[in-house]
């Protein structure tokens, strides 16, 4: 029986959406590795009273350990320490040594505002220095520093409080985790095994028949927890299940590949951005992009990675048919005959970009995001993509995509990639 | 007193990160704006029990309204409409007319794959088309309908079933607010007015004590629900109240004015992309932006908005030296005199691509991202802006943002934009 926990994140700002939270799926995954069961995650605003019955709520579903993010602020809407700590029982006291602590961090940060007020400043650092009694302080990776609040008994729940901004959390989640506290809450957890395939070119649908095939052959897949899901047009299928049902899970996996071995294109958890990546980095080649409707979104996820110096020379923004021209060396008649958005001229611009920059691999993008700009033969989501490579060869492809102009945009970069892929391994289009 | 509604996010994709949700926080803000108090958000795996357990939360904590999204789709680990038909004591049974609309919807989308199942296709309109007794059909916006579910008492809340892409979820919520059962949960509720002041160049802690001041000049704060949070680097003030307390609100807005009047850059809600897209258009002036380090991003962010050709020509990705000196004409002896992350380099790309593409306005960025590559001189974070505009005018600056490569680069947007705004403005550059 694994141990079993829920996750608050607090702060208005992530419930009205103005900030996405990051940290409750984040903490899900590595309490995941840990084997350690996650049920819930709630978002509440930043009033005790949704604080409370969330931590309520969580404590009557019986689970072993809480964890909390966001709160820890200098600011009077930053109640968590003070509200988890009454939640156990645990009223709080001003740790002196931590609030000289937190001056030192705070002193060097704030020079470059010399105005600042120095009382307001010395009540900021106080205010999250108080400790609930019995609680493990968990050093401040930023300012804030962390909690760890065991509860009174031994059946209730262990709190476990850490700060809002990813950077500080996950650092301090390390230091979380070797506490004696937090040990004696999750005990002797079992560890899962986790495994992901991925799939481009196919809807979720097929997968569902895939997945009613692989139960009928073997009742065995009962004991994989499976999920799908569709994510920037590609197919998730993750599967986690106790290390004794790998053969169950090996023969789940098998039924798959053998289902869509065509469009089955990571099987190893790799993205398609990793397996581009790996591919131009192994063969010594470069890449660069001439972007019209994604406006420079293939170049940022083509440079996301660090080390993406070494394949990705750069790129072109070709917004404006001028900037096709000027930049890309498109011919002005050809646009004039066929439209900017064409097979034609993303053909140009792949070659265009290749020529300027001297590189190996060359991409063209150009279509019609929307919500305006569609035509009956070309509608919105039309996008015409080429990648230009070898000995003058090119693997050019018109896609229609659904969604909103984000959507459209966003996935244009995934196809994007998968063409690039593909041609690099010698492969057709996809599927599409 | 208002109605209280609270929001559960099914989908073990998005309890585990693999998918950010969306959800919950546009949901979060549609009440708000109806007036309804929200208090939860819940993110819950593909299991039932889960799934009931974050009903009966919600249901214990007094809600009017529960709000679920996600769940809807083909695949058995959809099992939103039965659990919560089941929660509501009412049961469920196939509606044929549904499951043939469904059946009309689909047959054109799986078209493209011509070898799909049909029966596997069958059991999948079949799954969607079931109705708990009672409850009113939303009609599908992509293929799966949702539902507005009644409790079978009047004191207990009532459910409102939504699918989980974002496309189809939108569009049903106007449908599912102007339901008989809907407005029947939810009364009538307070409008709300909500206002945001956006500052940019100041630390959280310093509107903490601007905070502190406007409570003590007056205490009508206190009618006040204001939360602070930062976002993309700047810090946004976001205050809800009732319209009787409007006096209050421009009090506390005038004094955030005069302590902050310099940096403060918004009190009507727009961002700094809305401002600098209005500054463009309203002087037909044209904008070409040249990026080493975030590569692609401010394109990208630029072309975001439907419109933006209107000001936007195009840009160059310069993520090597050699993209650098072949698009954006920089002299490679000046990047060995100076270094690739310089104000003058940065100078150079903004002269550069605003030769190249004609613009009016030309933005350079270049910087060290990391996590490698920074020096002691140039530490990680260090990133050089310049904007060229006018007659061979630059507004030029030096920046060390901090956080992870994510952050530097998608903080080096905000930073470039807030740069354009002031040099558009006849404004120096921000105190950063």
């Amino acid at each position: 029986m694994s141990a079993r926990a829920g996750i608050v994140v607090t702060g208005t700002e992530v419930l009205t959406g103005r900030v996405v939270d990051r940290n409750g799926p984040w903490l899900a995954e590595r309490l995941r590795e840990l084997g350690i069961d996650i049920a819930h995650i709630a978002v509440v605003g930043d009033r005790a009273r949704d604080l409370v019955g969330a931590l309520r709520f969580f404590s009557g579903e019986g689970m072993d350990l809480i964890l909390t993010s966001g709160g820890l602020g200098p600011t009077a809407d930053d109640l968590t320490a003070p509200v988890v700590g009454d939640f156990q029982g645990r009223p709080s006291a001003l740790d002196e040594a931590l609030s000289e602590r937190i001056r030192l961090i705070v002193e060097p940060l704030l020079a470059r505002w010399p105005d600042l007020d120095p009382a307001a400043i010395e009540a900021a650092n106080r205010k999250q220095a108080m400790v609930p009694e019995g609680a493990t302080v968990l050093e401040p990776v930023g300012t804030a520093p962390g909690l760890v609040v065991p509860p009174l008994s031994g059946t209730a729940p262990t709190v476990v409080v850490l700060p809002g901004p990813p950077g500080e959390l996950k650092p301090m989640w390390a230091a979380a985790v070797e506490t004696a506290a937090f040990r004696a809450a999750t005990g002797a957890a079992v560890e899962y095994s986790q495994r992901m395939l991925r799939l481009f070119g196919i809807p979720e649908s097929e997968i569902a028949e895939t997945l009613r095939v692989a139960d009928g052959e073997d009742g065995r897949i009962s004991a994989l927890e499976i999920t799908t899901c569709l994510r920037r047009g590609e197919v998730e299928v993750v599967t986690r299940y106790e290390p004794a049902d790998q053969a169950a899970y090996d023969h789940f996996a098998a039924t798959v590949r053998e289902r869509h071995g065509g469009i089955l294109f990571s099987d190893d958890g790799r993205s398609v951005d990793e397996q581009v990546a790996d591919l131009l980095g192994e063969r010594g080649l470069t890449i660069a992009v001439a972007e019209s409707c994604t406006g420079g979104l293939l170049g940022a996820r083509l440079t996301e990675r660090a080390g993406s110096s070494e394949y990705m020379v750069g790129g072109l923004v070709v917004y404006a048919n001028a900037a096709k021209i000027a930049l890309a060396g498109v011919d002005p008649a050809l646009i004039e005959r066929v439209g900017a958005v064409s097979e034609e001229v993303a053909a140009g611009l792949a070659d265009g970009v290749r020529s300027a920059l001297g590189a190996d691999v060359g991409v063209g993008i150009t279509g019609i995001a929307g919500p305006g700009g569609g035509t009956e033969e070309k509608p919105v989501g039309t996008v015409c993509f080429s990648v230009a490579f070898g000995e003058g060869e090119h693997l050019t492809r018109t896609v229609h995509l659904p969604g909103s102009r984000f959507d459209v945009r966003d996935r244009s970069t995934t196809v994007a990639l998968h063409l690039v892929r593909r041609a690099l391994l010698g492969l057709g289009a996809p599927p599409l």
